[in-house]
């Protein structure tokens, strides 16, 4: 792992060289995409045919998933997967109900009511990547707060292959409740969930990770339906002192790396003689990883280790990198909550080990990565939900006001704008 | 206008052809965006100079505007039009405060804590238009929620001109409290809070409404920075039966329609007598309007009158519109609220004329435009908030779920999860 030490500035502007966001700049898969788009618009689901003939190599007679493949996949899982999916099912559900927000309205001004409604989008895409990145947790993760939400209608898109859909991806989008699934994947699922085809529906929003292709999609679709944030390389940060077990922190670790070769994990702490613990178990751990390949590519190319003089300097470096995960295994973590600024799950202590969120805690996993947690929040219940402004105003109450309001369209050379109130006074 | 009628499938068929929102297909604008950003991201001030030699005509010797300078441009602004800002001031932050949002903390589970805080984003850029498009009203209806969220630092750019900035645009800033105003505009003001440069600070989002130049950028730094929704053509629909005032109507049709040629203006109606005479009315209107030329396009071109045979369609066909602005004009029109599935701001009954919404009543005007209320909502805190979710677990609560967990992790090949827990006990 790479270390950094010295004073805060100094951490802070390597950190930023080594992770600094940049646009990213792929003309040609933006093409191809733009292409694929258009061919989704104009030639409907033959287009969807046509592409997973040409990029998946399968033939498919129909993009519907019928009900009876779904519950025999689902009779295919192992009992103790279904229950264990069922038991994260229930945390999912408990955790985010919390999240669900209230209309209000306001009735302070005489003859003036102003309120929000909170209403549910009405029909939501969720994309489900093939391959080994099929993952039955992140159905849940995905589907579940929508359904709180209180959304109507839920598409999964999940790319065809010729052994078919996994079991238990199928199995976790009947526990999660999705509505339809239609094997199609890459843009041109994309493209076929933002302008509906004959047999897919259009969605209002698109939500879930995929391939560069699937990104690239989603963002080119963003405005004509809503997206979820764009994920990048995810991270784990850890903030620790010479209280905490190295192992821990090292299976945790480890935990991230071995997602992706550019998963980042970065230890913060004040006490060296830890980092140098963690270090050499991470490497003794490392060893009889099944994704041991993988997992060290990531260590070694994206693992930091630094050492920050303070508790407060340690808290300015984790707050500057803005972790997707952030563990706090600090003596006394829970005292530390109101020096966080920018996390997208923060697990305080050394019980609660990030792969608990991942799977079980009911907090969301899909989170803000490589640093968007300063301005994105995980997924939840509030990304299914859009607002509505409600006003209603007396003719007492409007003709109190609407000097200001004509002054203020005059003023912006907006008559029309004037006239319409002076009109109700004429 | 033009007119159509028929059973609501016709309807919906004909509208969806008028106003389907399509792919921008801009690949030149797009192209020379990126190489603005890329100029931006090398060069910083220098490239803001430059560009603000090429694409404004002025050189410009500071980017940043003084507090003199604003001071001075506020002076200028007659008394009456300041005191119909600090009174629209008063109540967009009355209406604001009610979104703000609350942590919460479940402790459901012995031995679990789970919870969510809200958290301010730490800095905001906000983009005002330069030109007839600078709307005093517009900063503050992007700034105040910022505030109200606890957003430490607001960061504003505007155009530079050669007469410099609109007093009343400074002065509508210092009302609003926008911490520093920068004279950058187009695609490269973007850039440089997106990436920073040496005197423009890097934010966490952008928002603000700008030309093609300026929504390009934003999209194109979507990811690096957070960005609010982008604006397309904007909108009103109203819903009115024979009870309702043809003369208010017409007059706040126009209100919208005066904005901009592309401006949609639609009425829904059971009502053809009612129709008839709005759309008199409109043409009698127009003849005096400073604006006419614009509104009269916008009518002619974008402008609906739709008579639908009973109150249900009309919903059906407005929830299909998603409008922008909405306004109901039915007898009893509280009544009809639970109606309503998509729209950005209600207007209920003949007095909440749309610019009570644009100027004063405290509601937001920066709305979710061409129908994509079904998914998006107006401007608000919410938009300058992000959340983080906390977890904490006792051993003993850890060690009654671990099965569950290592169950699905290893379902899902990722063995460095399930040890991350088992370590924990061995």
């Amino acid at each position: 792992m790479k270390w950094l030490t010295g004073n805060t500035v100094d951490i802070l502007t390597a950190l930023n060289e080594d992770f600094r966001l940049t646009q990213e700049d792929n003309q040609q898969v933006e093409e191809q995409v733009r292409q694929i788009i258009r061919q989704v618009i104009q030639n409907g689901d033959q287009a969807l045919k046509d592409y997973s003939k040409k990029f998946d190599q399968v033939e498919l007679q129909e993009l519907f998933i019928s009900q009876e493949t779904i519950d025999q996949g689902y009779q295919q899982v192992e009992k103790e997967v279904i229950a264990a999916l069922e038991a994260a099912k229930e945390n999912i559900i408990s955790y985010h109900q919390k999240q669900k927000q209230h209309d209000f309205m306001d009735t302070e001004k005489t003859g003036v009511l102003r309120g929000q409604l909170v209403l549910p989008l009405a029909r939501v895409g969720v994309y489900v990547p093939g391959g080994t990145a099929a993952y039955p947790s992140s159905v849940l993760m995905n589907v579940l707060p929508a359904k709180i939400a209180g959304v109507k209608e839920i598409i999964m898109v999940t790319p065809p292959s010729v052994n078919g859909v996994p079991d238990v991806i199928l199995a976790a989008a009947k526990i999660a409740g999705v509505n339809k699934i239609f094997q199609i994947g890459g843009a041109q699922s994309i493209a076929a969930l933002a302008y509906g085809t004959e047999t897919v529906p259009k969605v209002d929003k698109i939500v879930g990770p995929g391939n560069i292709y699937v990104a690239t999609a989603k963002k080119q679709v963003f405005g004509v339906v809503g997206i979820d944030m764009i994920a990048g390389p995810s991270e784990i940060g850890i903030l620790a002192d010479e209280s905490a077990n190295p192992t821990y922190i090292a299976a945790d670790l480890l935990s991230q790396a071995e997602h992706d070769t550019l998963a980042r994990t970065i230890l913060v702490t004040n006490s060296i003689s830890l980092a140098e613990q963690v270090e050499k178990d991470i490497y003794r751990q490392l060893e009889s990883l099944p994704r041991k390949e993988i997992a060290i590519q990531a260590i070694k190319n994206h693992g930091r280790i630094i050492i920050a003089s303070t508790i407060a300097s340690m808290f300015t470096i984790m707050n500057e990198i803005a972790p997707e995960h952030l563990e706090v295994q600090l003596t006394d973590p829970i005292s530390y909550l109101h020096e966080i600024k920018n996390a997208g799950s923060i697990f305080l202590g050394e019980y609660a080990s990030e792969p608990v969120g991942d799977y079980f805690s009911g907090t969301n996993h899909v989170l803000p990565t490589s640093g968007t947690a300063k301005f994105y929040s995980p997924l939840g219940v509030y990304d299914f939900v859009k607002y509505s402004q409600v006003t209603y105003y007396t003719k007492e109450a409007l003709a109190e006001v609407k000097d200001a309001i004509t002054v203020l369209a005059r003023k912006e050379g907006l008559e029309a704008h004037a006239r319409a109130i002076e009109y109700r006074f004429d």
